[in-house]
């Protein structure tokens, strides 16, 4: 169990945090309005298989196992404690887990140095944690304060506050988070999965008092194999020597992608009031990242998105350069996109001659024979003829991606508007047209699009307002498309902002 | 039929072609693969009342009705003309509709001014228009060509090419849409009604031969009662001495949204192709927007968004100043919407010492005493109580605005993750937790949300990421929130850029 590094011994004291053999929870419970009942709940929940010890004093039994008056009472050695008791209980606690050698404390509890503006106990107690452990001598890490845990789905590792299923590693693709946020760890591993991403680690660093920022980067970048690309919010280094000293070699082999946060005057006073952290200057975090080939996202989604590129490009399948086609039933959606495209630093494709003459085989004539590509809503060209103007694009000599807006045609509501089957009837003879005939349209037309993809290394943006709709059964034709290379998103600049941070990052590291 | 105004003479020709007393469909099919029988369709779909004659030499009757050879056969005055036959055949029906002094002609064909970088005949066609109309000074006025038409759902006019139904003008707000895009136009029509936005009129200008943006903005500014707002999609002005002198006036009663198309190199040279229009210098766009009012809208969900705003706040409800206060779960998420507020031009507010005092009653000591009012995970503080904190937030003097982040409970897929519903039941005592009851949660939220509103004027802003998902319940949740002036939004970026245009619309024209 402890041993995930193909049968290597562990390289990092890490392997045992996010791999223990056993788990001890001081303040254990079976009220999930408590954190320790949250926290049992969860570990059961995730089917973690190692020992559990819970330590509550007034208790013979908790959640059916026998519980420990203290840790010192625990008969085995301890991999991982977690900790949920309140702040002024805490310092004997840490205190206790470095008498037993515990490897790793995860303290959930907050009121520690975030609170220090409005009462100086916080302080104090954070103070008394830093002295014991320095007198320990690393004997034992901790994790936090005031962070929600940690999850590692290849341990059955499920170790969050709050209610969350246990996440999946995915055979092919998996990100580590690292944040300064719990809500935030929390948000990614909890949509990462159904937008195609797997989970290999995620930890909520909390107020960093010991293990930070920079320490899980280098564990998921160096040490842990499961990890293909790190992504994390941060919002100052409290390490910044080491993370500039690791953070370019990591960041060639698996890329990280962080979201800063307290960019702004006030961002930073709020975090201040978060995690305690000083928030670094921004334009120094943005000369940091220029520097050493991190990603920075701009918002959660960029982050979701970002990870999506990464998993379809990474490590040598990235466009071979920024020129761009685009593909529109639209003039007006051609006009915008142009400008989006321009303004993140991508460029228009001028299409090569044979491109347009093959084109204007098969759309009216006075569609404009350049690019943007606009279908001009030539009446009897449905989108799913898509295939045959794709065919062409994808021979394109000065196209190195291939951005198609916009072509699903399901309808969102669970009713048609009115006259909409009348038409569908009169347009194409489709008798009493149905949600399921649209969407197997839609489910040929991705067929054609991923049959069309397999045979180019141009990248395929698809843009769809359905990215989100995970209830939808369109959702599973943009899930099909993805797991096919094709890169689904939400709309044309979120797309264009993630081929831009792509194609920068791909060109820090030459990659060819 | 011809008037609305109030009974008064109409004081606009241009009321005639959106209330036109007849139409002639030059060009009239049953067959929806043609633009002829779209356009029938569409107005049968609208139930227009007044008459329609269809035009077809080789017909005598088109969908039921007798058919003319010419538009001259036709046995009464039209006020308005639809021609949807080639571009070649075009001059000669403008000729036609000048000898019979038709009002208005809608030039639905393409194949003009914007294919002159590929077929010279396309000028040719246009230049003859042109001289043809310039001789009948002023008895036809034309729209188009190569546009998609108009609709005004107050007449029962549904004019457009494509599918799409008659939409609804609403009782309280209404928006009239100009566009130099038809499916921008197209897309705005569809999506307004189900996102709390009426449609007064809407028109595609296509390449404005005759009348321009500026003169549909003119009408809907000055001569259209039912006009709130004007929302608009240019590449380029090409009357900028009539807007210039217009649009200030306008803006100030019903405020003006306008996208701009062709702000990039990229985005001009597609704007050749697109309306032919010389895609106006950005920067110059800019300066006269902010000598204007103007309010510039950055993407389509933003124009959409903005006419959300201005239905809660026009013309006496705008925030009276920018100061924001957060209202989160999540302490990073904080921070980074603090980010936003300031890279939005907008403030943290100072909470006030007897706001901080009263909630600290409510939430665990350690939650951070400021703005962001961050709950800091508190497990005995559901969502549900949000109405406690709400009710001390609205009496706090330094706040203008209140931002709730993403509170709904709603889950999206059609099932609960595993391990939720004995979460749910441990935690809160419920048994068999099913949708139905999160709805009922959500419902109570919301009225209690609506309920202290509506004591309060400051503006109260709701981040979810329901807001596009129009199938499912939590949608009605929503709507019934904006409809009683809570302004929803997808998310704070998005939120946040709404407030800071409103206020400088606001601070524009002084509105106290």
């Amino acid at each position: 169990m402890v041993n995930n590094m193909n049968g290597e011994e562990p390289s990092s004291e890490l392997t045992y945090l996010f791999h223990p053999k056993n788990i001890a929870v001081i303040g254990a419970s079976e009220n999930l309005n408590k954190f320790g009942g949250q926290v049992l709940y969860n570990l059961k929940l995730g089917n973690y298989q190692g020992n559990i010890f819970p330590i509550n004093p007034k208790r013979d039994k908790v959640a059916g196992k026998t519980s420990y008056k203290t840790i010192k009472h625990v008969p085995e050695p301890l991999d991982l404690v977690i900790s949920v008791i309140p702040n002024y209980q805490t310092p004997q606690t840490i205190e206790d887990c470095v008498d037993v050698a515990a490897k790793f404390v995860i303290i959930n509890t907050a009121g520690f140095k975030e609170i220090a503006q409005f009462d100086e106990n916080g302080m104090k107690y954070y103070n008394e944690i830093v002295r014991i452990l320095k007198q320990a001598k690393g004997v034992t890490r901790t994790i936090g304060p005031n962070c929600m845990g940690l999850t590692c789905p290849i341990s059955n590792l499920n170790a969050m506050l709050g209610f969350l299923p246990l996440a999946k590693k995915f055979e092919d693709f998996n990100i580590s988070v690292t944040s300064q946020s719990g809500t935030w760890t929390w948000s990614v591993v909890n949509s990462a999965n159904s937008h195609g991403v797997g989970i290999a680690n995620a930890v909520s660093n909390g107020n960093e008092l010991d293990l930070k920022f920079e320490d899980f980067v280098e564990y998921f970048g160096f040490y842990d194999n499961n990890t293909n690309a790190i992504v994390g919010y941060v919002e100052g280094f409290r390490n910044f020597t080491k993370i500039k000293k690791i953070a370019a070699e990591i960041s060639e082999k698996k890329p990280i992608i962080i979201l800063k946060g307290g960019r702004t005057e006030s961002g930073a006073e709020s975090a201040r009031s978060h995690t305690s952290a000083i928030a670094g200057n921004y334009d120094i975090f943005k000369s940091f990242c220029n520097q050493t080939g991190i990603i920075e996202a701009r918002n959660f989604n960029e982050i979701i998105g970002l990870a999506r590129a990464i998993k379809i490009a990474h490590p040598d399948n990235y466009p071979k350069n920024n020129r761009v086609t685009i593909f529109t039933g639209g003039g007006g959606e051609g006009v915008i996109i142009s400008d989006i495209i321009e303004s993140c630093g991508l460029r228009l494709a001028k299409l090569q001659q044979h491109t347009i003459d093959n084109i204007s085989t098969l759309l009216p004539p006075i569609w404009p024979h350049n690019n943007p590509v606009d279908t001009v809503g030539a009446t009897n060209f449905v989108w799913m003829d898509i295939k045959k103007i794709l065919e062409i694009l994808i021979k394109d000599e000065n196209t190195d991606i291939i951005l198609i807006a916009s072509p699903l045609m399901g309808a969102r509501k669970g009713e048609f508007p009115p006259g909409l089957k009348d038409y569908v009837r009169l347009m194409m003879g489709i008798e009493n047209i149905t949600f399921e005939m649209i969407e197997s349209f839609d489910k040929k037309m991705s067929k054609d699009i991923i049959r069309i993809a397999k045979k180019t290394d141009k990248l395929i943006i698809f843009t769809t307002i359905y990215y989100n709709a995970q209830e939808t059964q369109e959702y599973k034709v943009l899930e099909d498309m993805f797991d096919n290379g094709i890169l689904v998103v939400s709309d044309p600049e979120a797309g264009a902002q993630i081929i831009q941070k792509m194609l920068r990052y791909k060109n820090f590291f030459k990659i060819s």
